[in-house]
């Protein structure tokens, strides 16, 4: 039987202000958590492992750049040793709410320029397997499938969860079309969820350019900023079901990752 | 024979500036690491964490306020449910260090404005207990010798480290001189370590009234910002020695705390 | 014929967190822009000091503690050395969007903790009210009306605005209802109108008491926040005038402080 | 008669932390100071603008990016209207003191990254001169002699003063040789001061690869950070003054841009 992971990037508020719809947790199986350097607080962080354990999702720290202003998005010249020391504090950092709680922290994901940047800078993405390595071994690491960050995560002994997109496409190469360009992101949601369907089960995705590219696909990103992402996600959760692919986190949520 | 701690904060810098000088890891026993929120980005943690594993001291986190500009000392009117995340949180990223450099961590102490307030305000010093407790029951908790916040870690299970000064005065109640007082700081490095023995050793304290005070301090707090404190330290851990006191960590480090 | 100046802080978002309704410019008359301290960021005060001048509401800084995790509502142990330089720095960072804009600035409002610590310290209002008149003597200073922030603005020369608020309720002796009691907010949109209207033409509240209290008021608070809140100000707004009372910024917009 | 401009960075400091040396502003011009986004705070600030009234040297605000934690020096994907916003809000900020203070700001140099970015990217210049010009068109823009923002200033309508450096090299292109390269810095100080009088007296340096270069700079960039930046300035000016080259701001001070 099939299965595949669906993520979400969780626990992106911040002091007063809002963001994230609590229900996508009934649709996907792995949460990736901020910890306080693009978004997230301490008490954001708290309510956040709170609410992941008690919906049964899978728990991961998603450390980013600390760039409150520009929620992590923007790339900054920042060197592997740097890269290094934010990805085991923000791991730290989340790891204890996870253990105040009782729960187990299973992987991490790193968040948007950061990912981006690990995803095709050696050195980028070395700093974060070995932050990752040596915060916990046991922790999954997830990463573009294909990107450097995979193959960094593979070199340091870790298991990666290779991440493909819903609502992106893909080109010939099998890169993600550039954000900046026309065609970057599916609108249509039943193409959205054909392209899905068919990376679970073939491994392979359909480019712009019209080739069929292979994928190797641990998990799918979905969003759940707003109430259309999860009316998305629901479906999206459903539609996997109905073709017997099971939604399942990577690793066995009790017996995952113990040390952390 | 008599055994005393000396401990002393550290890791204080913060990006390109500095603060602290390194040979004060020559003369005291524990260290007390800022964890990013009022002094120490990740960059310094590390190294910090690396210097007193060399070192052979203890490693302690040291969580504040998040109040870089004030760096910590400024009293804030915070909720108990937000110092609990605020200290979880910083245990949590000094611990990912001390972990992945394979050090133990062996305790916490606050920093500034939350060290006072959580010394006399029992919803706060509860509130850091817990923190401490939930994150690692084998970590010791400092506090001022006799406030709330030695209380609340024994009643939350922990071991605890009564501190005592150098170089402040102490009141006829066992409270220390308001900073604000004239005679509040121990300008003399003699006196200062004539108060130190007498504390070690007879467990009482000359008060600035001049009658004689109960104080049962496990560890005794110095400073090594400048030149001067560095000095002092040596002196005092010279007496202390040569009155055959035996300057030691609470815990012993190979047999440290090891959940975290 | 009687006038009241409707105020309400505006430009509370921060990156991509959101935070305030646009329709609520249509029914005030002044607005106080947060300057990025507790809320607020360059592109934000921008836009909103594009949208303040397109609705041509009176444009106004509104200083808070730099706390952006607490939004500025947490008091903080600052000095008034620390109230003055914050004071002057964030007068000074709005008055250069509204100056790039082509606006003015008429006048300023702190925020938060700073408003209510410097409605009853006359250390921190005096530095409050020393930081405006030296950047700009111009300017309006808004305070509590009949606090020390008022006094000290008079002090220092300054026009000021006192504020009383629709939705609050007062003590016999002129004081708002701490927030922690029962009755501290009134919540019948109704009974918040006719409060206003008895301020405005007797310049009276009724107090919890039952007592009568004078009350000089130059500016009703209003919120923005969400739909309710700008339903209600639209139905102050109505109400006002159904009572022929002006609704109408505390200095005329085109004659307003020019030197900033 | 020749006359140069000797300017530094000042006010670098950062709540408890220290940085630079007073003694440089009895050798300097010129100052720029901080303005709280790579460092500087308000406190920090104020007394800068006191200092450098007191000593008589020009005042200009030296905006950068919003990373303290990396002192402004680390590049950031930042768009032309974020970098607009920043410079805008953060000299409005500076001015604001220098207004409280009775002073006169003159110019702007853009910080660390910010500065060389928009040294060769067209559209950040542009953002750069566009946000000077909207705030004060009688400040002096400062930069990189022969960068794109000399050329956005002048595009702007700005004076501007085109900055060589005292102790790096030049490519024969007339670019500085990267920091990266082992040649970058001059170490030998009568080196730097020849390399200065060369370029004031004629226009010209020499490169790195042996031949002359044309450069056209008002302004010399030298440090204040350490004892040693100190005497190597006080040699510079001492060398200015023998060979008859008059050190003067680029506007006189007391006619210098009033509107700020």
């Amino acid at each position: 039987m099939k299965t595949i992971d669906l993520n979400c990037d969780f626990g992106e508020r911040f002091g007063v202000y809002r963001l994230g719809q609590e229900e996508i947790l009934s649709y996907v199986t792995s949460v990736n958590i901020a910890c306080g350097f693009h978004a997230g607080d301490p008490l954001v962080m708290r309510e956040t492992v709170q609410l992941a354990i008690r919906h049964g999702v899978a728990i991961g720290a998603h450390p980013g750049f600390p760039d409150l202003l520009g929620f992590g998005r923007r790339m900054m010249a920042v060197s592997p040793e740097e890269v290094y020391a934010y990805v085991v504090y923000q791991i730290g950092a989340l790891s204890a709410f996870v253990k105040a709680e009782g729960g187990v922290m299973t992987h991490v994901k790193p968040h948007g320029a950061l990912y981006n940047m690990a995803a095709t800078d050696a050195a980028l993405a070395k700093a974060v397997a070995k932050a990752v390595r040596d915060v916990d071994p046991g922790l999954v690491l997830y990463g573009l499938a294909g990107s450097e960050l995979i193959r960094a995560g593979q070199a340091h002994g870790l298991r990666t969860a290779s991440e493909a997109f819903a609502d992106r496409t893909y080109q010939a190469d099998g890169a993600l079309t550039p954000r900046n360009c026309r065609e970057a992101v599916i609108v249509d949601e039943e193409e959205a969820i054909r392209q899905v369907l068919m990376i679970v089960r073939e491994r392979r995705v359909r480019s712009v350019q019209g080739t069929e590219v292979a994928i190797d696909a641990d998990t799918i990103c979905v969003h759940g900023d707003n109430e259309q992402a999860v009316r998305f996600a629901r479906r999206l959760h459903a539609a996997l079901q109905n073709e017997g692919i099971a939604v399942r986190p990577i690793s066995p949520i009790d017996k995952a990752a113990g040390g952390t």
